[in-house]
């Protein structure tokens, strides 16, 4: 999907919201196990309760990848059931030396059909640009993360004053563009957004950590907007497991909407 | 496998080699593709004619994923076959937030059995320790890499004065002990081994980049060694497409052997 389709998909479903499918087999409701693919089962029911009120999906690949062989086949199964006008992100943080990264992009694009990969940027230029050579498809690098480690590494200030995700957002920019980059961009960082819009004005960024790792909506919006929303604000765990009983997918549907009512708000306070 | 097995294989072996599985369907000789599982049978062939020379075999995650489901079974029944005695490294270069990091932890510890995975260290803590939660089982951290991204932020000195990479060796010393934490630094960069040596005496390095990519043992082994080795030196191409002919797994012993005996003297250069 291109950056056109996808602003398109914005405004007129009036959301900005991805649902994040971090299907684990542990935590879906039970009566789904008896199933012959309960993962998939699981993520059907979602797709179909909730596809109208997002603009994309994003798979967990470790959650898939931890099933072995049977675990590639329910994510395939559930790629293949997402609406073709709906943004699909591989989250996978991926990277690599240049042909093996080359590799990964094959099986995601190629062999899955994804539009988008999650990338960790700390093996450099190489290992990012395989995944910008595909046409309509994106790599969604690692910036500023919401969990504890982030602050481990990613916000070392240089010599020159700018944090080690600012040298990344700089120096990535000269690999792609905003029609085949987005950023990582926790939400828990809400207040770093304004900052990281002076160096990336127009890019998309993929918020995750609203609702389970305490960020909101409303703060992604005010700091990290822009002309065309730039914003994919995700949430996995407040949505999926909003109930493990049968009603999983209902209660599911309520928490995605009521997001979605929050961003049909921010959407036309900001003019969108 | 637990420090104490692998320093025993290297002393018992007289080798410090690690051999890269990078198996590639459009690479590997021409008649191997008219059997049921080419990429198996090239990895059996590899490890009959090569295991007795080296202490390690690490499968690169990215050629065998891009091969969708039939990639993992061809991973699977690789692993299956390598012996018990020597060290496996899944070379995937993962790392999440926590929860997802354990996923991935899962997966190549107790459903793949490999002894250890390699980990990318942008996210920090919690990417990394969900690896180091397993007995005699590693977490392999990339530190500084042989890939011309490598230098892109790798190498950003901060405003204490110190790398990006040594602040990574520094860091990542509260997470884990040398008996189940390893650093990947590049070959290429053996002549900053000895300045690596000084922030982690005692830690395993693996070593890529011999071979293909310029670096050579002497070097790595000059700078890096420590008491106990401290060093697996990986090659992959220029073994296992030594030739890519019908003799494909003689001619990979052949330069197998030549770097076990380079490894050889210099093990009892080092007095090991």
């Amino acid at each position: 999907m291109n950056r056109a389709e996808l602003i398109h998909q914005i405004k007129s479903k009036r959301s900005f919201l991805c649902i994040g499918l971090d299907t684990d087999i542990k935590k879906i409701p039970t009566h789904l196990l008896e199933l012959e693919d309960p993962i998939f089962e699981f993520n059907k029911q979602i797709i179909d309760a909730t596809k109208d009120l997002c603009v994309a999906y994003k798979p967990n690949i470790a959650f898939y990848e931890s099933m072995g062989v049977s675990g590639w086949n329910s994510l395939q199964k559930t790629l293949d059931y997402i609406p073709e006008n709906i943004f699909t992100i591989a989250d996978a943080k991926r990277g690599d030396i240049g042909n093996t990264s080359s590799m990964y992009a094959r099986a995601f694009f190629e062999n899955m059909n994804f539009d988008s990969v999650t990338v960790a940027p700390y093996m450099g230029s190489d290992s990012v640009t395989p995944f910008l050579e595909f046409k309509a498809k994106w790599a969604i690098l690692l910036a500023l993360t919401s969990n504890k480690g982030g602050l481990d590494f990613q916000k070392i200030k240089s010599e020159n004053g700018k944090q080690l995700f600012e040298q990344v957002l700089e120096t990535s920019q000269k690999w792609g563009t905003d029609e085949n980059m987005m950023y990582v961009v926790g939400a828990t960082r809400a207040e770093q957004l304004s900052e990281i819009r002076k160096i990336i004005p127009n890019h998309f960024l993929l918020v995750p950590g609203v609702g389970e790792q305490g960020g909101n909506v409303q703060d992604v919006a005010k700091y990290g907007m822009n002309a065309d929303c730039g914003l994919l604000v995700n949430s996995s765990r407040g949505i999926i497991y909003a109930s493990s009983d049968i009603d999983f997918a209902e209660k599911a549907r309520e928490e995605a909407e009521k997001l979605q009512h929050k961003m049909d708000i921010l959407l036309s306070e900001y003019g969108i």
